[in-house]
């Protein structure tokens, strides 16, 4: 289960004030909760390629919006390699075009749109398709409506049947099966279908939560209804931080400073929870500093799979955190924007090379990633360099990255030496992936779909034209 | 179990990331947690006496720090004339003259000291005793060390060996007890004892907050032991929010804005925890807005008390809120800071008539109520007057008060409206006490205390020198 710009601080178990997901709660008390798990990207794609890689965006060519081109080794790959049946429901966001999509990267099934809702002014930009496998079966907007005044949207709701259908269907036919259920409603332009449309103390986003949260709760209802529930590993976890930039349209970050987009641990750090009865002891909370990268091999562990030789991944497993019997290790994080390092963390101490907070071109157009937080010298609003005397913080006496340390003391010195170790060590061995696609091309966006022509959705592509991508937020 | 400038960021249950409060969360899922209580002011002493009194500063005439004249009707008080054994271990703050301490309002017994554990240049002002009843046994300092340098400290021990050595006799004795328990290891000068100094993630604030826990867990333990716990009312808070001036020797607030001396929520807005089994059921959530001043009325409601005759009170019972068999109700809360009332809220809507962040005189010695907060027009560095036209917040969707609802919109005009006639209605009723000991006097500090004498620790006040108290921070 991933979740689209839902911050660490949105769920009742991460304190949040309104307390309206009693069903993702529950997991929480039946599993394993994570306060210290990290994002490979505090933005959508290449999270999302990350996680599937078990590898950086630097190292998978994959850190910013594109195309995924290197699932040769994602879990459902693997794992249908040996006889899992695999579907992903919901957001895609690793390319348009076909030879991107899920179903050409291991997926079997598939529902769900290869990227977020936005409103396209169809003239200029097709609206989204949403697929049902190898189809499309119409578009957002026009086929699947989103009503920006009211914020109505079924799509939790579909995404929903097609995850129980899915799960009741694998398990009378006694086969093994890989579900990635990934609902966007958390995305701005948020939505909620009638039912939640008002319900929640929050507001939209709420309502939003709200519905997700009852799908979870739905999901585990048929797990354990169909008995399953006891040999079925469900993680949830989110793609980057919550969108501080969408003001009350976005979601909470907690304690943490700033949010999606930034290195700041609003950016990075997620919500996880993990349960397997008999496996995963129930009631945890573990302060381990663990990656969503650490997923794929820890799928495969559990499963008792071994991973493809050669392959040099960020992650690791971590079935023994889940499972209690490791202590607490210290660990390193590596904290990009784009292809720059901007952060390193190691034991409780972070360290910050480069800070930066909203892009000049962001602000012009009125966003702004840290809305009422500003830190002197921290949440600089230019791309600062500090290459030469680190910001340094304690993440345990300061997770809001409010008091730098002084420079002058033994604690920097202390503190920083083993991340600029950590950092070297890291450089020596990266093999930094060459950004396949940080082109972009309106004539090869989704102009016309396979199956287009069966709802008379296909539209003319304009002739090609190559620009840089550009994403000021 | 009233805890000193613990924020409701603090405990895992809350969302802290440090999660370091097993004792304290289990009580939670064994109870009730509160996501909206509200303490009657966000600084100690004022806070401390409309906890007891069950009205709001500005009625009971104490909205600074001062002496608690008007203990009439405190829990203590009422439960005593109706048999209970009634205790304080901790902090009482609430006035040094003999005539003002705990066991002439209503204590039978006390072990603890009379106000904050600050340590003083002795020749101008003597260290705060610590008294065991009515004779003091001791100073902080000098013969109860707390050590500025290691933040050793091993008062909460000795305050929790008092909590256990009471409940156990009342209960062999047969005999209905009250107990207060009041420890300040989280009041600056933080301290812990050597069992926990360095053992949590968050430094000293952490090892603190670590050791009243296991001393939270001592006493659940022993409730459990004596087979007592089932009829056994437990409640747990905080006298205002984090003292967020104290950097990362303060605690957390979680996603509210700013602290302790402040009516930002961040100020307000408490943990609270009641456990009752039998009658609350266990493992409920309420949103329903609460005071800390319902704990008088709520308590008698339990022990099936009547409360005294004409005695307006600023809270109410809220044993139904409790018990789960009340709907969430709306009600008002009024926000002072000093006689002047800043804010006030009803439903989701909080107004805002005056903004003030920290005091010139504050920011000169280095305080700051919103370090690394910083909201236009809303974090003002002076009192600022919004009373034509107050900013207006929904705290649901922006609990922090980040985004005030523009002025022009019709959500603004509905929401403010109720707020406007609660607080007309307020102002209409209420009778403004005179506050009796707004002036200073290092004469009447603890100079010789009874018993003095006995441990050599008389001190000769100088002549009586009155001035109005400052307090900067």
């Amino acid at each position: 289960m991933f979740m689209d710009d839902m911050g660490w601080g949105d769920l009742g178990i991460y304190g949040n004030p309104a307390s309206e997901t009693p069903n993702l709660d529950r997991l929480a008390e039946e599993g394993i909760k994570f306060t210290d798990m990290y994002t490979g990207s505090s933005i959508c794609s290449p999270s999302r390629a990350s996680l599937l890689s078990g590898r950086l965006p630097i190292r998978n060519g994959f850190y910013s919006d594109g195309q995924f081109a290197r699932a040769s080794y994602a879990p459902q790959v693997v794992l249908g390699e040996n006889g899992y049946q695999n579907k992903i429901v919901g957001k895609w966001h690793l390319g348009h075009r076909e030879r991107y999509l899920p179903l050409n990267h291991g997926f079997h099934e598939w529902f769900g749109a290869p990227n977020c809702h936005y409103k396209y002014d169809t003239t200029v930009q097709p609206n989204i398709p949403v697929y049902k496998n190898r189809e499309m079966t119409g578009r957002y907007y026009q086929d699947y409506k989103i009503d920006h005044k009211t914020g109505l949207g079924n799509l939790t709701q579909l995404y929903t049947q097609e995850a129980l259908e899915f799960i009741e269907r694998k398990t009378k036919q006694n086969e093994n099966f890989f579900l990635y259920w990934a609902p966007d409603a958390t995305h701005t332009p948020l939505y909620a279908s009638k039912e939640f449309r008002g319900k929640s103390k929050r507001g939209l986003y709420g309502d939003a939560i709200m519905e997700i949260d009852a799908g979870v709760g739905k999901i585990m209802a048929l797990l354990k209804k169909l008995d399953i529930d006891k040999n079925t590993f469900v993680f949830f976890s989110s793609d980057n931080g919550a969108a501080t930039y969408a003001f009350t349209n976005g979601g909470s970050n907690g304690p943490f400073l700033c949010g999606k987009q930034t290195t700041f641990e609003g950016g990075y750090r997620q919500p996880a929870l993990a349960r397997f009865p008999g496996k995963i002891p129930a009631g945890q909370i573990t302060n381990q500093v663990s990656l969503l990268m650490d997923l794929l091999p820890t799928i495969l562990d559990f499963a008792d799979i071994k991973m493809p030789r050669n392959l040099t991944l960020d992650g690791q497993s971590i079935r023994n955190v889940m499972e209690g019997t490791s202590k607490v290790y210290d660990r390193g994080v590596f904290y990009y924007r784009g292809n720059a390092l901007f952060k390193s963390r190691y034991g409780f101490y972070k360290a910050h090379f480069y800070t930066w907070n909203t892009p000049a071109e962001a602000i012009k157009i009125g966003y702004h990633y840290c809305p009422g937080q500003r830190i002197e010298n921290v949440t600089t609003s230019q791309m600062t360099n500090y290459t030469d005397k680190p910001l340094l913080f304690h993440l345990g006496r300061d997770p809001g990255e409010k008091f730098p340390i002084d420079p002058t003391t033994e604690e920097y010195r202390i503190g920083l030496a083993p991340i600029l170790k950590i950092v070297q060590q890291h450089k020596d061995k990266l093999i930094k992936a060459k950004p396949e696609f940080n082109l972009c091309d309106l004539a090869i966006q989704n102009w016309a779909p396979r199956g287009c022509e069966k709802i008379n959705r296909c539209m003319k592509a304009p002739p090609s034209y190559v620009y840089k991508c550009f994403w000021p937020y």
